[in-house]
Order: C-alpha cells, then sequence, then structure tokens
C-alpha cells in the first residue's frame, strides 16, 4: 500500500495542532532490571501516560536497526524503504543550503592521516566548529571547481562539513571514501552504478580529497578528509501537499532540520548554541499560531546511549519531564511522545528493537498504563506497527481525514 | 500479499457452516469511563466471549476511518484498497437490480432547493418511501432515455432513490452533484477523468437533474434532485470462486445487502418492514441447510451512534445479547463476531478506532477474557491485523484451507 496515495485525497484542513516530540534513541534494554525509561522519575510524564493511548513502534521493519535519516522519515509518514535520502543531502538541507535536482551531497569530516598515508584518527581529534570553518574557508580558496563542476565547501559542527557538486551530468551513487577504521587509508570514491555521470563524479570527488590533502598537508591534525553519503536530493512529496499541513520543526542538530526541511518543514529561529529544552518550548510557544504541526526534537538522550552512560540518560528523561508541563500548557489536540529509534545503553549504538509511542488525544480511552516505558506501551491498545502508520493515525485523531469510501 | 490468490489454491470444500455476526459501528469509546459494550449487561455474550478468542481489527488501515463499503468488503476478505466500489452499484444491488458491466450507477436524493436554486434540504424533509416511489413513477414516465442511453429509476428509502445509465460508451468517475451543504447550489457533474465517454456521462447526469427538476417543479419539497456515488460495477471475484463457500446475507437495509451480492452472496427473502433481529434468526435457521456462510447483519447499533445516544446503543447491544442464543441453537462450526467499523458516541460518525472481535470454534484456546469489549478484546490472542486477513482465519477454523506447501 502506498500509504499517501491513500491519506491525500482524505485529507481535510482544520484547526487542530498536532504535537510530535521525539526522544531520540528513546527505547532502550534493562540494566540491573530497568530501562532508563524505567529507573527516570518522570511524574508529569507518567501523568500522561495514564490519561493516552499506548504502543510500539518499529521504525523501518522488525530487526532493520535505522539510521537517524530512515527513522525520522518514517515518523513522518515517508516510507523509508521508499524514500533513500544521503546523509550528504540531510547535513546540507540541515545547515540550510539550497540543492537543486543536479547537485549532489557528500559529508566530509575532516581527519587525521599518517606519512603512509593511513587514517590514525577518522574525526582529526575532534576539531572545534572554529577550526572547522577557518579550515573550510581555506579549501575554498583553492578549490572553486573541478572542470566545470563547482564546489561548496561548508563546515557542519565539530570536524563535520559539508560537500556539494554543482553542474550538469553528474550522478550521486558514489561510494563512502570513509573506511570506516583507522590503520587503513582512504577508499577511493568507487562509482555504485555503471554511468559515464557516476563515474565523472566519482573521479571529481578523488581529485577534490586529493587537492584537500595538499591545501591540509601542514595542519597538525585535520591533513585529510573523509567523504560519505553521497547523493542527490530526492524528489519527495512535501507534508504541505500530502497532509494539508503547515509544519514546523524545532531541533537543534543540523541532521534533523535537514531531513525536516526535506518534506517542507519550516524552521522557525532556535537559539543553536545548546540543546537546551527552555529554548525549544519557547519557540513552540511563540510560534504556536503560525503552524498547526511540530516536530520538536530532544537529542542528547541518543548520545547517552551512544556513550553507553545509563544514568545520563535518565536523568535527560528527567530533564525533559520537567519541561512537559510547558509544552503541555499549549493544549495541543494530538500529542505523540516517542523516538526514531533505540539506542540501548548496552548496545551503545542505534539498535532494531521498536520505541515506545504515547497518543493522547480527545479520542482515547485512558488507564492503558502507568508509565511511559517499553514494557507499559506493549500491552497499549495501539499495538505494535510500522512507524509510517503513525501520520494517519495523528491525522485522523486531529479529525483532519476524512471518510474512506460510501 | 494478494490474498484471494494465496487462499484460492487451498480452499476445500466441507460440511462446516461459519456464521459472521456484524454488529454495525459497535467500537466505541468511553463516556463516564465505559463503552457501551462494556456499559451493557450482555450475560450471554460474556459467557461466549469466555469461550472464544479475540482481538481487535482496522477495517481498511490505521488511522483511516471507512465507509460502509469498505468496511464490508474487508470482512468478506476483498481488499477494500484494491476494489473501490461506488455508493451507487451497492445501493442498486441492494435493491435487486441486475447492473451490467456497462451500466452507470448512481445513488439519488431528493432534496429540496428554494426560488435561487440554493439547496434548502439535502433530504427533502425526509419524505417518506411512499412518495418517493410516486416522484420516482413520475420520472420514468418523462424521463426514459436521453439520446440512447436509458435510464432506470428506482426508490431505495425514505429520500433516496438509485439512477442507472444504461448505454454503451459511458464512463463512472463523475463527481457527485450532492455539495454535501445547504445554500448552495447543486454541483455540475465533473468528469473526473478526461475521456469522452466520462464526459458524455456528466453532461446526460446533468441533463437529468435539469430535467428531473422541471418535473418536480411544483413538489412541496421534493423539488429536486442531487446525485452521488456514480460508478460501474467493477470486476470482483465471487465468494462462490475464491472460498468455495455457498453464502447468503441476512440483512434488511440495502446497502448491506448490496455489497453481500456483489460479492456473490445470495439473499433469502426476509421480511424487510424493521430491523428486527426475531426475524434475522428466524431467517438463519430456516435456511441454515442451503448455506455454509451466513452474514447476519445488526444495523441500529450504528445509527445510535450516528446519533450520539449512548444508552440507546447499550440496549441495542442488550437487545442482540438476548437473541444470541438463538444464533448459537444452530451450532456453527466458527462464529466470528465483529463490526465493521467503529462509531464512538462521542464522535457521532464512523471513526478510525479498530473493531473488537469475537472467534469461536473447536480449535481455539477459551479463557481469553471475561466479555466482548474494546478492551477485553485489546489482549486477545488474536492480536490486532486489518479486517481483510478475517477471512482466511474463518476459513482454517472451519478446517476448510489446505496445507501451504509441502
Amino acid at each position: 500500500m502506498e500509504i499517501h496515495k491513500l491519506i491525500q485525497p482524505l485529507v481535510r484542513e482544520t484547526d487542530s495542532k498536532i504535537v510530535l516530540l521525539v526522544i531520540d534513541g528513546a527505547g532502550d534494554l534493562p540494566v540491573d532490571g530497568k530501562t532508563p525509561l524505567e529507573a527516570a522519575r518522570t511524574p508529569n510524564l507518567d501523568k500522561l501516560a495514564q490519561e493516552s493511548a499506548l504502543g510500539l513502534m518499529d521504525p523501518v521493519a522488525r530487526g532493520i536497526t535505522p539510521g537517524s535519516g530512515p527513522g525520522h522519515l518514517g515518523l513522518f509518514g515517508y516510507d523509508p524503504l521508499q524514500y533513500e535520502v544521503g546523509r550528504g543531502v540531510l547535513a546540507a538541507l540541515g545547515i540550510g543550503l539550497q540543492l537543486g535536482p543536479d547537485d549532489v551531497a557528500a559529508r566530509g569530516n575532516f581527519a587525521t592521516v599518517n606519512e603512509n598515508g593511513l587514517v590514525t584518527d577518522r574525526r582529526a581529534g575532534r576539531i572545534p566548529t572554529e577550526l572547522n570553518s577557518e579550515l573550510c574557508e581555506k579549501l575554498r580558496q583553492h578549490l572553486k571547481r573541478i572542470e566545470d563542476v563547482e564546489l561548496l565547501i561548508e563546515p557542519v559542527m565539530d570536524y563535520r562539513f559539508v560537500l556539494i557538486l554543482r553542474g550538469l551530468g553528474l550522478g550521486g551513487a558514489v561510494a563512502d571514501t570513509d573506511p570506516q577504521e583507522t590503520g587503513v587509508g582512504p577508499k577511493p570514491a568507487a562509482p555504485l552504478v555503471q554511468d559515464e555521470a557516476t563515474a565523472r563524479t566519482a573521479q571529481i570527488a578523488d581529485r577534490f580529497s586529493a587537492q584537500a590533502r595538499e591545501i591540509l598537508k601542514n595542519e597538525e591534525n585535520a591533513n585529510a578528509v573523509l567523504l560519505r553519503g553521497f547523493g542527490k536530493l530526492p524528489p519527495i512529496p512535501k507534508m504541505q501537499d500530502i497532509y494539508k499541513l503547515q509544519p514546523a520543526v524545532i531541533a537543534g542538530y543540523p541532521m534533523y532540520r535537514g531531513v525536516a526541511r526535506l518534506v517542507g518543514m519550516d524552521i522557525p529561529p532556535l537559539d543553536l548554541g545548546e540543546e537546551r529544552l527552555e529554548e525549544k518550548t519557547r519557540v513552540l510557544a511563540e510560534y504556536w499560531e503560525e503552524f498547526d504541526f511540530f516536530f520538536l526534537h530532544v537529542k542528547n538522550t541518543d548520545s547517552a546511549g551512544e556513550d553507553g552512560n545509563f544514568s545520563k540518560k535518565v536523568q535527560l528523561i528527567e530533564e525533559f519531564d520537567a519541561h512537559l508541563a510547558r509544552i503541555l500548557e499549549q493544549q495541543p489536540d494530538v500529542l505523540a511522545i516517542t523516538a526514531d529509534h533505540s539506542t540501548p545503553v548496552p548496545l551503545k549504538s542505534h539498535s532494531w528493537h521498536p520505541v515506545p509511542l504515547l497518543l493522547k488525544s480527545h479520542y482515547i480511552r485512558p488507564g492503558e498504563g502507568e508509565r511511559f516505558t517499553e514494557r507499559e506501551c506493549q500491552t497499549g491498545s495501539l499495538g505494535r506497527f510500522r512507524s509510517v502508520e503513525l501520520m494517519p493515525q495523528l491525522l485522523a485523531h486531529a479529525l483532519k481525514l476524512r471518510k474512506f469510501g460510501a
């Protein structure tokens, strides 16, 4: 079933407002018998859970560990199996770059290689964003174009930058040059399909890497670049067109802003200095009247999971709980709290485990569970389903979907 | 998965009998903490639930509110996303009209327009069926054909009639002329696809509406017609062919008889005067030997939901409970009790909420729940699935499906 084909003709505009709260990587496994959601003291979330419908979602499919892109696309109702978006495109959109349909974007890492050309640090000692900006400026001065292809080089954060190849006759199906390990050299940018455009794009990417290495050769740490996530902007319908929504993203991290912009979300200005929930809830309140769908992203829970830091994850969940009241003050007609994927502390990485879901609206039956935890959500009335099926349910609860058939 | 392709080669004929009881719109939301199913005293249904397997079904898909047509097609194992059937076709079949593959059917309302041609009552003051019949006869006398297209005009019930356009070179993709609101004029019959047949059909429909208006101009209430649900009989396989069943429908309301006939069900004669369960259970007993699949429809629960009448819905459920013994006396091998969709009292309309399901056979594990309610069904062993997956399970429990693969 193509879910958008089903939904689009049924959508109607109403005044109701939907808030989608994504606690990144919130799903987890127990450590000493309790998951972070179970260990955290969350009085506000508990009360909300008791008034909500509960369930579990599989972001992509059972057993599949999603990247952040697919994880979020599913939540927005875009089947991640249908829409594949390169990390380069998401990074470029996330820092506000405009991409044309012919552009190829890639994510870049500044990295360290030794005298033999072997990678010793894939992140160049995690150089600060300021140095990143200087290095990008330096590359730009010497690398404006290769052949007739214009190069755009923009810093993202820390050691990460974006490279855009702008020209005609380019192809996005190019393999990563990042070897994903140290002690080996960067890989060549191999074409993944057999056509002239892709072969040429791979060559240009390799020439970029070689010239960048020459330009950066005297840097202490950042003396090389690694590229990954090549791709073009895929044709993807906007949420405005499919759902007749006016959507906004409230997220700090560029990647999430990128995937949100990809599907048409506006980005109200946010103080990006920190991942502060005060700032995010302030923006939610300030822009409440201007939009009718808000995607509010809580990032650091995922990082705590990746670091294997159980107590930090617990603490961040408790912080989120403390800010929940401010969000509820807006009285959204429909509120969903969930995650884009699980990031279990024992695994220190994204995982395939389903994510807990809480759905509050005027049209649910309260009393399904006591808390917003993996375990309580398991027996909720929403059952277990793929994330891509969430949006139709949010729209239905907001009374934004007409009847199907007579 | 095309479910019929899977099932058809596995089906075998047996003597076992299946009864599908559809309590229309039975699913609901709590009012003062209880849904109508929870508030009703249903000793017979309770006992049956304790001996049955329980579950929840999504009639079309999560978040989708089904019309009655799609709701029932799913229950009969026809994916409503694959088989879209116009309301006109269902209404025509429901009153026993034969449709050819070239016929276009539409549902008509007698309506009231004012001196400026604006609709003041979409149902002409809900004129009685007798007046409806007289008006149809009047239209028939003056409107036998337009060009070479024969017109069939038949009363249904109250203010509703069926119009059939019979001729070659017609198309069914024509928009409703019913504006669905008062204070505006009827809409033109707009073609929804760009081809000659559809354009011509739309023109003929408009000429029918204009001439009907002229014929009816001196009527007090019913001085105009509104048309909707245009369409042709879609090619749809019969239950006899897919399931090797001899199916019968026991329903009073034409719409449900129509959708049942569409999939090949026979219609044993029923005193249609009332939606009486005595009559329906009598027909079930009388025709028990002649068929092996019975679809027995209970209509008024849906109407009570649409009226927002909680106590009426409770009362109708209790009435159903009182008649259950008569149905059980037949000792069906497989008995399913469910709904085509939810019609929650708080919403006063069909909704997207899943429907409760009870399945009784010799091959289930009893003791899953105490009652046939939304809440008890939520934790049943059948889990939650799309209605289109019900029929294979009914056939399996009736031992009518062979093993798949060696």
